[in-house]
């Protein structure tokens, strides 16, 4: 059944006043009076509701569902801006995957340099992606999308977690590949974890220490050498095989 | 340092024959005398070389070396055909994951029809990315890439696995999230595993039980729904995890 995220509480009645929302529901699925559909408020709670007057957007809701498929722990990607359009890539696959935030950072390494202005069209275009990904997944949350102008307000909000990780090739290359999994052992249910990815070129060795100046741990993701967009998706993927799978009875 | 796969066995002096890697080595990368690069044959070792003459394209031999990224199981992913070229991404990254193999059969509910024809030629465009992606990744292997034109073929292939899973939704939404993870402790070093993917639409209920018939087991991924060009890499980096980083001391 389609899913839409609406923004505020939930109540019983409810009119859709966002335009996105409405185009989609009664323009492309042509909802018609009596359909049903799953909204998700900012509770993150999921209702079946059904449409009662689609000319004047109109819904109510019938119960809520039990449906909870988040992970239980609080996962932000940041990745340092790679060329292109990756960043569109990565949001759609970090939030199929879990994630509870998509930051980007200018690297030292970085390649583009994107400004204020150039900032913001592509925060609305990856919030875009990101909350289509999340109502396709049928996630109870939209991942936060932020993207720092400068790295001093990025290491500024490094404070804010429990466990910060650095994806680190070098890491795996000297052999040291358990970081992680020991690591992993020590998460609480509702940790805050940020995972930190470089651009194409990498992290820079200036980057790595002001990193763990704030804690952070290295850590391989096994031998092979993947790109920039793959390896944010291993690190959600190992992290929900860990924590969802293994952990599930 | 720029890796190539040479067809063959290694031999202390090499002459390229290949003519993309030809191009690759002489023109792209404009390699001279002396030119150092990592040629693997097909031992699937790793040799450091160096060019002797590079107007006859020779290099010769200079040490094995221990590199060895290969996951310790052989993992091949059959994908149901999905749309347009979502199993060239599918290629690229499955290969910078660590498969064997990359299979694609004409499931039940794929919506494409590809004839022997379109699939020579799709089956020629994936062994290239999967060669150029087993190449950045630095692999000792080049999966291999094969296309089923009948279902049939691909039921007969089922019987050399030493373990199947498919990957069904159904499962994850029964709650069954632990199949995987306890199957995963039975697997031993060297076994062959397939993973079956359905198509956008998903696996039919006669594909289950044709599946189900060769001993392969539902496995759910988490309670996330996936994307067909996600759910592959999902369970790659989950065996990774498993089988090289929390198996790592």
């Amino acid at each position: 059944m389609q899913q839409y995220f609406i923004k505020g509480k939930a109540e019983k009645k409810v009119t859709i006043t966002d335009k996105d929302t409405i185009k989609h529901m009664f323009q492309v699925m042509r909802l018609a009076d009596e359909a049903e559909v799953v909204l998700v408020f900012d509770d993150g709670v999921k209702y079946l509701a059904k449409v009662t007057n689609s000319m004047a957007h109109e819904l109510e809701i019938i119960e809520a569902l039990p449906d909870q498929v988040e992970l239980p722990v609080k996962v932000t990607i940041a990745s340092g801006f790679p060329k292109g359009d990756k960043l569109d890539t990565i949001a759609q696959k970090v939030t199929e995957l879990g994630a509870s935030a998509l930051w980007g950072y200018p690297a030292d390494w970085s390649v583009v340099k994107w400004d204020g202005k150039k900032l913001a069209k592509k925060e609305d275009k990856l919030a875009k992606i990101v909350l289509g990904a999340a109502e396709q997944s049928k996630r109870n949350r939209v991942p936060e999308v932020h993207l720092f102008e400068h790295k001093a307000e990025f290491l500024k909000s490094l404070s804010s977690f429990d466990h910060i990780f650095i994806a680190y090739e070098e890491t795996a290359k000297a052999g040291q590949l358990a970081t992680l999994a020991r690591e992993v052992k020590e998460v609480k249910p509702g940790a805050k974890i940020l995972f930190i990815f470089g651009p194409e070129g990498g992290i820079s060795p200036t980057e790595i220490t002001q990193f763990e100046a704030a804690s952070a741990i290295k850590v391989g993701l096994g031998p092979r050498i993947m790109r920039a967009e793959t390896a944010p998706l291993y690190a959600l993927s190992a992290l929900s095989y860990a924590l969802e799978l293994q952990a599930s009875k």
